[in-house]
């Protein structure tokens, strides 16, 4: 049975900064006609810094759209044309000021496919040391130390409201360290 | 140090089917203004039914967003005012056609707070039995059953590409089951 939906139209409602926004006419199995919104957005990395003593390098930063700071790992949009390794390095010196000389590819998950073509990359970043450039201080950007024993207990009581990261630590909990 | 970003106007582009647009005009913490592109999206749930026999349901959908048919744990918008266990259990039943007798929460998080509100809470649904409505017959979502001692394998193999998925299971296979 076909489940593709076919495309017979596209409108893109709003070219932005971050996203664009697209309303198509589709065509469903059934035959029948449907619209579906899509909001069009670049790939992004995201790092699990561990470093040599086994503590994660999260970050807390305010975000606007939710009117909240949360913990997350580091992470950030892919540039046009960017390769994603160098993408990850780059948010991992930008965001906790360090380099690493491993990166081990963990998963690429879609934040939400019901609506948004962003693709999310994870990456286990080790062997780390410290590479900051003064141009990199942010100080809205905070870099949260946790032991990877404390993690459980972290997810547990709540302390992680990002998708990403939940899943990011919820591997790292699974892998034997 | 301040980091709330404090809005100065809203100014809604789009107001859709399931989600609205709102560009909103900032002041960040350091006194400059800047735009911020905000994705409005009410809540989801997510469900992990995990059946007596150690098998969790999954279901298999054409997505058409990233134009691909990929794997999710079973899962749906909040309707308006709708409490989020009925939401929960209404899409249990309406996706593989069962009812539980235990809902446990597992985790709430937003799929992408850079620019959207969307809210995932999942919950683990347990005591199983079935219960399908004939109107809930749909032939374009299919249920994929996986062991849980094969979930490892399953992520490791790249397998999951949805977050709130990989999210879930990588939190399931923590558990001691």
């Amino acid at each position: 049975m076909e489940k593709r939906e076919k495309v017979l139209s596209r409108h893109v409602v709003y070219r932005g900064r971050i996203l664009n926004l697209r309303v198509d006419n589709v065509r469903v199995p059934s035959g029948k006609r449907a619209y579906r919104e899509v909001i069009e957005h670049n790939p992004a990395v995201g790092l699990i810094p561990l470093t040599d003593d086994g503590q994660v390098l999260l970050v807390s930063q305010f975000r606007y759209a939710i009117d909240e700071e949360i913990l997350e790992i580091p992470a950030g949009i892919v540039e046009d044309g960017e390769d994603f390794e160098a993408a990850a390095l780059r948010e991992l010196q930008e965001e906790v000021g360090f380099t690493a000389s491993e990166l081990a590819h963990v998963g690429s998950f879609y934040s939400s496919p019901g609506f948004s073509t962003e693709l999310l990359v994870v990456y286990l970043a080790s062997g780390l040391s410290p590479s900051k450039l003064p141009e990199d201080d942010d100080e809205f950007i905070r870099t949260v130390s946790v032991k990877v024993g404390d993690l459980p207990a972290f997810l547990k009581e709540g302390k992680i409201k990002d998708a990403k990261t939940f899943a990011a630590l919820s591997w790292l909990i699974n892998q034997d360290l």
